[in-house]
């Protein structure tokens, strides 16, 4: 048994998730990989919080270069979210030669370069499938399985309450303000839900996957980005009569003079494989030179889905470790 | 650069669009990887067949060990087909020391544990992710990225001949044998049909997929299997009738007591995923006790789509080379 040494950023939801699914499929984990995946040290300052499973004292810091430093230590998980302190954090655990494992898009589609730098220059790394899409493997797929193709087009369904909002206005012929505050009530949308339903989480995981899918950097704020609230009941209708449903997509495409990219509400015709994709689910439908159209579907965001991907990431650096 | 030999075996369909995505993709793949892929040797007694492309005379051979004792091949892609000599050729180049990819699910269903077990002792990396769902990256997915999940469930549409069948029956009301004949003409589907409709093809993709998903042993022929050859135009009008659509499903269960597996036509609701891969398309989905509902979709099969598939094999051996 290989026994793996991880520093964890925040002890939060998704932090708490990713504790509950390693304790819950640890001995899984043990006979599949031959890895015991340990985490010694954990960043938080909420220790009284009950979040159903007990965590020794002596595990806590409130100090993150004590986790940095500490040579027991080969991964660090950061799920704290937001730019800052997230990045600095990051670039200090890479800068001090541990593996980097993230959920956080916000930071990875802001410091980009910054982030995959340090990791390059320390000779670790830095994984972040968490970051797009959850728990579905797209990063994974993208940049392993399917990189012999060259890919031409992505269209993607990549945050839940947008797609839970415009479905239910969908299905039950309702108006935004009203579907927003129940998908605010049932936990589904945040009480400040700008960065959803302006389209800027979308954003985001779109900047992050232009990089990998295209090779081309380009910062969120550069992408032309229009988000949801303008849409009414009426146009659902009007798309709806035209055999269409309305998504929020985020779209790139390949043209002869580079790659076009963008977030926007789109009608999408009922017969394309992502006018299925329901609620909070999310998809991303790429399409590859050789591989032709593939869709991945999955849960794009809690803290059980997130925590897949967290793990998947921790696994497969923890195997060449 | 780095530069990795390769020897095929078989110049088909699949090993021809093996050869085409290559050269197609030659730059992008030397671009983003650092790899220069060259195929050295290919064992092929049709050498005057006109493919679209020129190799070599000297590239050609009709004797297998030449390629195994090449010095210059780091890794052997078997695109023979069938189980024999299929089989043996990979053990002699595993125990050689190469590396082997393949796309021969009937080889690796039936001997799951020889080549395996030949790969492990000579310390080389024997993959297979275009045997399962063709140009979708399911094994990768599921052995790597999602690791971290224990699988409760499995359902599949793994071939991609019958699941035409039963779309344009279901489409356009019409019998098997009349869609059947319309699929052979049209190149869907073979001369002699069998493996297909009878469900045998299925039975070989879900014996791999009970290995890695469950860990579970099942040889293809121990699983009860049900082909489509009985269902008639009615039973797609009843399934209709109740809201559901009937698809040849490869499904998996986990239960106390073990792992149930089987392929059979299934009535699926049509609000499932699954319900809305029509033609040719595969998808699998998937529950893990962490991602939760996952489902992969693509093109199952055809010389692009498993070129993918092959060539995503190679190049991961080919990075830790």
């Amino acid at each position: 048994m290989k026994r793996i040494g991880i520093g964890l950023l925040g002890l939060g939801n998704i932090g708490s998730g990713t504790y509950k699914v390693l304790e819950m499929n640890r001995s899984h984990i043990e006979q599949t990989t031959g890895l015991d995946l340990r985490i010694l040290r954990i960043l938080e300052t909420d220790i009284e919080r009950d979040r159903g499973f007990t965590v020794a004292r002596g595990v806590f810091t409130q100090n993150a270069e004590e986790i940095f430093s500490d040579p027991e230590i080969d991964i660090v998980i950061e799920l704290l979210g937001g730019i800052e302190p997230a990045t600095s954090f990051m670039v200090s655990a890479l800068k001090a030669g541990k593996n980097v494992v993230t959920a956080n898009k916000a930071a990875v589609a802001e410091n980009y370069e910054l982030l995959t730098e340090a990791a390059t220059a320390s000779g670790v790394k830095f994984r972040f499938e968490a970051s797009v899409g959850g728990g579905i493997p797209l990063i994974g797929a993208i940049t392993e399985h399917l990189c012999a193709n060259e890919f031409t087009e992505l269209l993607g369904i990549l945050n839940g309450t947008t797609n839970y909002i415009l479905t239910k206005m969908d299905e039950d012929g309702r108006a935004y303000e009203d579907v927003l505050k129940e998908a605010q009530a049932l936990g589904f949308a945040e009480a400040d839900p700008t960065a959803d339903v302006e389209g800027l989480d979308v954003a985001n995981k779109l900047s992050i996957l232009m990089s990998l899918v295209f090779g081309k950097r380009v910062r969120p704020e550069d992408i032309p980005t229009r988000g949801i609230t303008d849409i009414t009941k009426e146009d659902i209708s009007e798309a709806a009569s035209q055999g269409c449903v309305i998504k929020l997509l985020a779209s790139a495409y390949r043209k002869e003079d580079g790659v076009e990219c963008f977030v926007q509400p789109t009608w999408l015709n009922k017969e394309h494989p992502l006018a299925d994709v329901k609620n909070e689910f999310n998809a991303l439908f790429i399409k590859g030179n050789a591989v032709d159209d593939l869709m991945l579907y999955g849960k794009g965001a809690g803290p059980f889905p997130t925590a897949s991907a967290v793990l998947g990431d921790v696994i497969t650096i923890a195997k060449k470790l």
